[in-house]
């Protein structure tokens, strides 16, 4: 997958994107990430990139042309004939969620625009956007963060980029409920144990006791996902007896 | 205010919160971070911190020891007498919002553990955390990515970090519905013009034009914050002009 991060700080990403997986994911020509400094293609003699907003208000608005001849220039060095899906984030998006992730991590190239200040002009996101996406009811500093999000949850979908044990591990957080808590050594840690199912050797036991916990946490915490999750007659009574016992 | 990141990359932090806002706030004294490597408190001759899950499954879970050893040597530098906040991201944890931002930012001192492979031991969790959040239905390689985005959100809103003009506009975003488009120089950028309303010059007719833009998005994207909007008569007339429009 190749991707373009068309940004005024390109040097954001140089912590988030360049460790463990996704690091890996790069090195092994999986992924190919290009950041590109809008700031480079800006008409202004005093490299400006921003200007006040129109009616009025706080904060700068970055200005169209610079974005424009910016990705007009990326999308060159791009393969595909059509126009490439391009992402902007901003709190007006659609909210992002692992199904979104799913389907996006299916593209071959994929193009990103970074907000800062007040965002860009509606100019922009009206002619080069195709996705404007939203990672949560939250205000951030710049879009270079929730870029930075989206990208390192797509990217670990690309075949080949996790191991096939962790893929598989994968298929099971998309049941719908939340994750059973984990355990590693040591047995005892300062007298805290181990629940005792967990080293039994009883497969079909622990799968039960996860399954459990998986059930009683998200209902105490996401009841909303338990309406969408697929639901076994087990659970179904599981799920009346966390309810009758609070 | 004081945060203290417990981490086994601190150089994903690098890049994402030492550029424009967030690094003026340091510069300024507002804001102090610290990344702690929890790897340099193993006790294991091989620097090892992670181990196979009890009762099996994939990934590698970060044992308690170098975690709680970290977490002990860290609380000692801090100021308060009481157990800091001390937050953890998973995908199982309450969904951040902005309400929960502007809560932890009234905060002295704020501590994060980021997880990282399959996540912690439970036992980190039950003793350690006071916060499990999660920053939406999506999965990450770590916990570093959402730990920099909470900061991001939490630091904007330290007083004084924004400027006094950008902090007002803050208002705004809370008044519960998606923001207007922004519009700025030039009005006419290779034919796209900028609605004429906004260089009127009329504040009123400005001020009601964007209102109404931004009830129009908010229906159309995210209806749910309308419910939880407060709304004048005229709010209303609007929505069921739109309604009727579709």
């Amino acid at each position: 997958m190749i991707i373009k991060v068309l940004t005024l700080f390109p040097e954001m990403f140089q912590g988030p994107l360049n460790v463990s997986i996704i690091k890996n994911a790069q090195e092994k020509g999986l992924l190919d990430i290009e950041y590109i400094n809008i700031r480079d293609f800006t008409d202004s003699k005093h490299k400006k990139v921003d200007d006040y907003p129109y009616g009025g208000g706080a904060g700068m608005v970055m200005t169209p042309q610079p974005i424009f001849d910016c990705y007009e220039s990326t999308i060159k060095t791009l393969h595909s004939s059509s126009k490439p899906r391009t992402i902007y984030c901003s709190p007006k998006g659609k909210t992002f969620h692992q199904e979104m992730a799913i389907e996006m991590a299916k593209e071959k190239e994929l193009v990103f625009i970074c907000g800062h200040y007040e965002g860009v002009d509606q100019r922009v996101i009206d002619e080069l956007i195709t996705d404007e996406i939203s990672i949560g009811d939250f205000v951030l500093t710049g879009g270079e963060l929730p870029v930075a999000v989206i990208i390192d949850t797509i990217a670990r979908l690309i075949p080949g980029v996790l191991g096939q044990q962790e893929s598989f591990q994968e298929e099971s957080f998309y049941s719908g409920l939340l994750e059973y808590p984990h355990y590693t050594r040591p047995q005892n840690f300062r007298g805290l144990t181990v629940p005792s199912v967990l080293f039994s050797g009883n497969h079909k036991e622990i799968e039960k006791w996860r399954r459990k916990k998986s059930l009683e946490i998200t209902l105490h915490r996401r009841p909303d996902l338990i309406e969408k999750a697929e639901l076994t007659e087990e659970d179904k009574k599981n799920i009346n007896a966390f309810k009758n016992h609070c």
